[in-house]
């Protein structure tokens, strides 16, 4: 149980109502009870803040007087909210140590307080910093480096000689260093170009569930300081994410594309290889990226869904507008006599 | 072996020859012999009826006339031949108990008729219930609870607290519970919003591969009994998908959104989050969706391939679209006069 | 260190200047050391040449005389530097034998010249052949068969039956042989259908991570000698991939499409399901297929990015273009007069 006034004190916030009041966890709006935070930060969600049967609730001060019960008051109430979970909510310690069944090379270097879990592979050279937690079935395979208090989360793989900063946090499924797709036509058959590149992770790194990131070919694949990924992303080889950049869910990006810092791309977006975007670039979900971008703003692609059978006019429509527009030429002829 | 009876039996048909024939197999039309039995659901196959060497096929009531050896009739033969096939091919049954190799917390209760099988992770805390096959490589962290007859096929990552029903299958790489993509963007720096909600798993749902489904980041995210997904789909924290919603792969589905029951949803769309798709929706392959759907029914989007040299030429027309529509403006104006 | 010699040598090159000069290994044309190879095949990269401190370029004859150090003149530089990264970078030979704690099943043909590593598990009837490596955590279900010199990374799950022939390359996470996709619906509930077909996985094969590849319905997933996939593509059964083709990352290929030999397909292509495409097709990346392709050549959709405000206003034109037409019938009717 923490107080508001502990809780308040944590975000900079003003408590509203009974400093000593306690709370266990955070809850939403609708469900949260008597024990329980609740928080306001979409403006569309107020139609539950006067029912809530929170026992405190996050706002901002323009929405203050609507909280029926305790309330702190912060500037950005959802940045407040998720430093108020991470408090409510600490992270158990994983112990310290290896665990028997996991399989270690002795040419490893491993701090004694990193946590090795369960069927875990590390490979000759691979170095662990302090408080870094590998979980089980990760696979490190040679030279592979971990700065300090990194979480591998489970199953994770990372390819040799992959270097990862300090509080990256890599869920399961991600395969870091596979071999990029280089290959070369040797006369009608397909040879591989070796991917003899690395992968560098940067500091306060995230990466979501499935998401794999290939080695580069000379030069390595860089993911910038506080990048943050989504699960099942695909970064090609030698690609490279700018400080702050945060990626959804099922992005692809092709080899040697290079992607500022800032920049917000939405889930399922397609970026082509060899392309460069400048910092502070958002693109909207699915878009398809041919080009460089080489201004700063909001781009999209992508028709949304209609129903099937004005899709199936409409699609109709598009191939005909070649026609379309020699008719309206002719009529622009017409109507010149 | 089985006898044509027996069969027919299984599935309420109605056999047309010999009753004590036996197949032991299902095949193709154009590969089966005369000890394997075929079916014909799609009527765009039956060129290959008259001229299959099948043992027996099964049919609806007017293909029966034009099958050249035994027929089991039926109502809808695609069923009954997923029925049939169930019955000639059964499951070998995985041995019970805990391979040797397989790593079991002692706080985890783990039904003795279960099957573990080898380089198997098991946390604190997780219950397994009868007849459970968790097969080699599979990680359980702490507090997952598996229902009976649930069968998680290998190399399967459920994180911390997922609970899965009755008679789920789980295809290799599936990762449940990895944290939902939740950011708060603190003055220019993102930082993580804890995810501490859970996911709940119905029963008879199956899970393709390599598909990844997140936790909650308050509440659950929740997949209805009944749900069948494909491989590589994306399932957003806080997703709801409604009960026998069908989903094919390389889906993504953004956070928040709520997919009613008996949906299709076919492969390669993309839902924004926080959308609401009422019962019933059909999407077709690659369709972008972007608003709630409120409506039963069929919906699409995306332009069909075209021959790159026509492509380059509609992209073009469709970009000039706009100044289309003045010129025919214009043309209006001047045949008003 | 190898001699300018003995590396045109190894790809039929012509060396102009030293043949005796010593280099240790590959880099970029702006990054190169005196001990370094470098190498020109994209013209645009031409404006590195003249500065470059590469000890020696790999180039084509009309390039020669601009390399300001030593040169190998060779047809196709793009091809003889995939070649020379080889030579210079061969690949470490992973130990003989089986590791301690693989789990290996007593009725498996393992050659005694196989690479089996840590927390590996071996079902029955695995038959695994001479210098193949099956890299830490890989799984590979009863039956499944390997054939010389292929390698599994790591974390590679080979399910029951499937067969991989010689010189295989599979990367982490990659699953081959997950149950298709087939559901019936019986009565408004969806049923399995078992998936009792195989898959066969040619020579010289390469699979990118975390793709999927599924089992046959009935008949076999077939993927041609030479082919070559990029990360996270899914196949669906019973697709055929013709030899030789080749496949960008997050391409998404439904059940029972026939890909033909020599193709090539962009990232992010969908391909629908039943589908037939001839030998030698070009997809450009995110390309929505829906009809069978029965002319080689290339092939095109999606609109790429644009400024989203623009977006918006052509998303609604599209949606007009029916009416924009009605409009021009008009008009022609009125100019008819």
């Amino acid at each position: 149980m923490w107080s508001l006034g502990e809780i308040a004190n944590h975000v900079g916030g003003v408590v509203q109502g009974d400093l000593d009041y306690q709370v266990a966890s955070i809850a939403t709006l609708q469900n949260a009870d008597s024990q329980q935070i609740s928080f306001l930060s979409n403006k569309k969600y107020k139609k539950y803040l006067a029912e809530t049967s929170a026992g405190a609730v996050i706002v901002s001060s323009d929405m203050a007087s609507f909280v029926p019960s305790h309330a702190i008051v912060v500037d950005d109430p959802y940045v407040a909210y998720a430093k108020i979970a991470s408090l409510l909510n600490p992270l158990t310690r994983a112990p310290s140590g290896i665990h028997p069944s996991a399989s270690v090379d002795t040419e490893s270097d491993i701090s004694p307080n990193a946590s090795i879990a369960a069927q875990v592979v590390i490979g000759s050279g691979v170095t662990i910093a302090d408080n870094v937690v590998i979980g089980p079935g990760c696979v490190l395979l040679d030279n592979v480096s971990i700065g300090k208090s990194s979480r591998l989360v489970a199953n994770v793989t990372l390819c040799e000689g992959v270097k990862v900063g300090e509080r990256a946090i890599i869920h399961p499924g991600v395969v870091i260093g596979a071999d990029g797709f280089g290959i070369a036509n040797d006369k009608g058959k397909w040879i591989n170009v070796p991917q003899v590149g690395g992968v560098l992770i940067g500091n306060d790194v995230d990466i979501g569930a499935n998401t794999t990131i290939d080695r580069g070919a000379i030069e390595d694949t860089i993911i910038g300081n506080g990048v943050k990924l989504d699960n099942q992303i695909q970064v090609g080889h030698n690609t490279v994410i700018g400080e702050n950049t945060v990626i959804a869910g099922c992005v692809g990006i092709a080899g040697s594309t290079i992607i500022g810092k800032n920049c917000i791309i939405g889930g399922g977006v397609g970026l082509g290889g060899h392309l460069e975007l400048v910092d502070g670039v958002l693109l909207t979900g699915m878009t398809m990226v041919t080009k460089s971008i080489k201004q700063p703003g909001s781009y999209s692609s992508g028709i949304p869904a209609e129903e099937t059978h004005k899709w199936h006019k409409n699609v109709i429509r598009y191939r005909q507008m070649d026609k379309l527009t020699e008719r309206v030429k002719q009529l622009e002829e017409l109507n010149k006599n």
